[in-house]
């Protein structure tokens, strides 16, 4: 079975990454080169010359059009073959795939699967990454591990109490009660911790934004949206402060944006955002937020790469489950009715049909 | 076929090695971590959670006990879990295995397979390496072949003239004639060469010991026990002073102590040392001896790979076997031996009851 | 199937790479160890000892005769074992396998099929590489890829336009008309293009040779010689001169010569040179010549390991020919051909007899 879904919108770049010239990357397995067009919008095509399998990344983009770097064949941003070396006809089999793509709260999305069902409507909700009520920034990394490892990273976030603690990890989050549910594409854990010291990292912010030294309700909101988008609203209000009723009005909030890509069955692009609600013309803290958030999620890498590895050498191992992993059990019943759901009929590739022979 | 036996005590560790830390081993395709406790003996658990797989070794030890660098699951040094995060009921099925353990000759020694087997009479005997009537000390290596070929290397020290040439090798190891001899755990082969001039490590080291200069009585009596250890009587004194008749008073004498540990069917953990029983105070001495013999154990580490290397490149081939391959060939019937007897039924591990949720 | 014919001569070594030292080459997938004897001839052996399989070219050349490093079993250059340590018997299969040899226009050439096939009249003419009237010299490479990737290039030279822009493309190449022939173990693509501007390369070596400045006729005659063997006849003369027409004496002609040896599946050991009837004494043009080749050639080298490495992504893949495409799918029926008609029999290595126990 697929470790993932191919009918979905996955982000496959940061919107500043794609300029005019040609990228190679890897999503769901397919290999993909994409460019931005003279028009300013994407084109994502199968990253394989049809003729001798050279990827198209090692040519030559010029205008909307892509030349093969070996033998010269020439693609349109459909993927359509327009020019061959040596010969008038073209044959009407030549072109490459291409793909739906969208560009959103500065991530392309790309659909791997069935064209016909790529609707926009479905593209993850991540508007924090460009709304002017918010400021921020991200990276992508490439982690060497299944996608839904970092999944469950995020969907408890315990272990930040033992792989975070010397920034947000703290024994109240290890310790505190969390409600878990769930609708048809999405699964929230809920943890609010009330009146506590506030960690490194929030003791930090909050002083910084107001002022405010003393004990604080802490929140963290997790939104999983199948099959790999996590949303987080985290933050910290004055304890007693009214923010468990509502009123955050005196505290800090950001919202810890994660979609994470299938490349192959055991390594994923991890795209990331920190957006705040305070502060936000203050660009250095934007800065330092980001790479104070790189320096955590690099603390999880290391500890989800030795998983994947440990995965690797235990096949068929039966995972045993803790009451913390409710939210992740539910993301992966998500994901994996969505898997069950298309395996029933096969993905059909849309293929150019050819007008006119060039 | 499995390659090893695995109701037997393997070397793990040398004794300094294991500190108030978490140490990675892997012994017989078993990963393992392994720490000293407060009281100072030696505990070894399984290297994966029960819960997400993570490696113990990624975690922290405080004092006998190892939280999971993950989700902070405790382990106790029996591999029972006393703690889980965010609830109090612990899963009654929640440990890890440990090993038997035990510290002898310096060395840290583990037995992998069925624990109710395992016996610390049946740990070899290597005592030259702690007696006060001998000085010396050794390292570990890690070593890129089946374990069975260092065991070849050492039943047959023929390879001394063509791989040691410099050193301790010379025409006549290839020419002496040899016995050898077996009982059911042990073969042993013994080459005595007489009146011989002494190659340049011996020469030097009866000079320095006793100011003689001059033909030599030399001996190399190499006594395996079965499944992966080798002790080596060797030496040389005065020619006709009557060491082959059994007094070697004039003499001096080294033991160059191998036990080797499989990680798998191509890697090994190679632990040695060379005692001797002469100039015993001389720690200069012991150190020049101990790099003096790593670095004869290096060429032989480059040939063990590339032979390892080759038999990969020939799957099936079938080893022809000359005079001098007569103590290997028992060496390795007496393993084979070993590794059918308990090929009958399975190891059962070692589980830990609950007594009591915490 | 097998991808390569073993009854064929392959080059493995420049003439100036093999000397009276041990020299390690892997053709065919067979490991081989070859060295000049006493008397000049090349003797080329298996590199793997008869009694462990340690390979011979990590032991030591004494005359014409190999000493094993581990053991010392000593081999002439037939193959046969001559000495075994701490022993007079010598066991009669005792042996490791010979291969024919020959050395022709500066390349050592090996024959890994049937020996009693091995026909020295079957060696590729390539006598543009040490005939008096043709100056230059060439290379050896290591490609990761098919053999044939290698093949398919140079037969169908379009791709300069693309890969070698710089040098020797021109859009000329990728328009011009071409013709492509075979026999029973050639084909061959001829291609004129008259009366055009001559690229940067030629430009430059017709006005070094003659001082001509113009429009050229520029020709490519690519002849290939099963199975791995392609010389290329190339050059430009003044348009209208006479070239095409049979007179090339205004004109400056070079060959570039190619014989390409499988190691294995997928990587190649890729021959070359650059001859030239120009300039002969001009010892820096041949040194130009060959780094400016080097140069072209390592553009194509990472074409090709890209093209390897797209292939192996997708396996089973169905290639589509393009009309360029008529000289290499003449080329690969052609060596189709060769490996068709040995997989009726087995190969029969050669064993050398042992005429007396020494």
């Amino acid at each position: 079975m697929s470790t993932f879904p191919l009918n979905a919108w996955y982000a496959c770049a940061y919107d500043v990454e794609v300029k005019k010239e040609l990228l190679a990357r890897t999503v769901c397995k397919h290999k993909l080169v994409m460019y931005r067009k003279l028009d300013g919008t994407v084109a994502i095509l199968e990253d394989a010359c049809w003729h001798r399998l050279l990827p198209l990344s090692k040519g030559r983009l010029h205008g909307d059009e892509v030349t093969c770097g070996y033998h010269g064949l020439v693609y349109n941003s459909d993927g359509r073959c327009t020019r061959m070396p040596s010969q008038e006809t073209i044959n009407p089999s030549a072109c490459v795939r291409s793909f739906p793509v969208a560009e959103k709260h500065r991530f392309v999305w790309v659909w791997p699967g069935d064209p016909a069902l790529a609707d926009a409507a479905l593209i993850p909700d991540m508007h924090w990454n460009d709304d002017p009520a918010w400021a921020g920034d991200g990276k992508m990394i490439r982690v060497k591990c299944d996608y839904r490892l970092v999944l469950d990273n995020l969907m408890d976030l315990t272990h930040e109490t033992f792989v975070h603690g010397s920034s947000i990890g703290q024994q109240a989050v290890a310790e505190a009660p969390f409600v878990a549910t769930h609708g048809n594409r999405t699964a929230t854990v809920t943890r609010w911790m009330e009146g506590i010291e506030a960690p490194p990292f929030w003791a930090g912010q909050i002083r910084h934004a107001s002022g405010y030294e003393g004990a604080v309700d802490r929140w963290q909101i997790i939104r999983f949206e199948a099959p790999a988008t996590i949303n987080i609203d985290v933050g910290v209000a004055p304890a007693g402060a009214g923010a468990p009723q509502g009123d955050r009005s005196r505290g800090v909030n950001g919202y810890v944006l994660n979609t994470i890509t299938p490349e192959s069955d055991t390594s994923c692009l991890y795209f990331w955002a920190f957006a705040r609600n305070y502060c936000l013309g203050e660009q250095r803290l934007t800065h330092e937020l980001r790479e104070g958030v790189a320096s955590i999620f690099g603390e999880d890498e290391l500890i989800l790469e030795a998983q994947q590895q440990a995965i690797d050498e235990h096949p068929g191992y039966s995972f045993y489950n803790l009451n913390i992993d409710a939210g992740s059990m539910w993301m992966r019943k998500l994901i994996d009715r969505m898997i069950a759901a298309e395996s029933g009929g096969p993905v059909k590739p849309r293929v150019i049909p050819l007008r006119s022979a060039a």
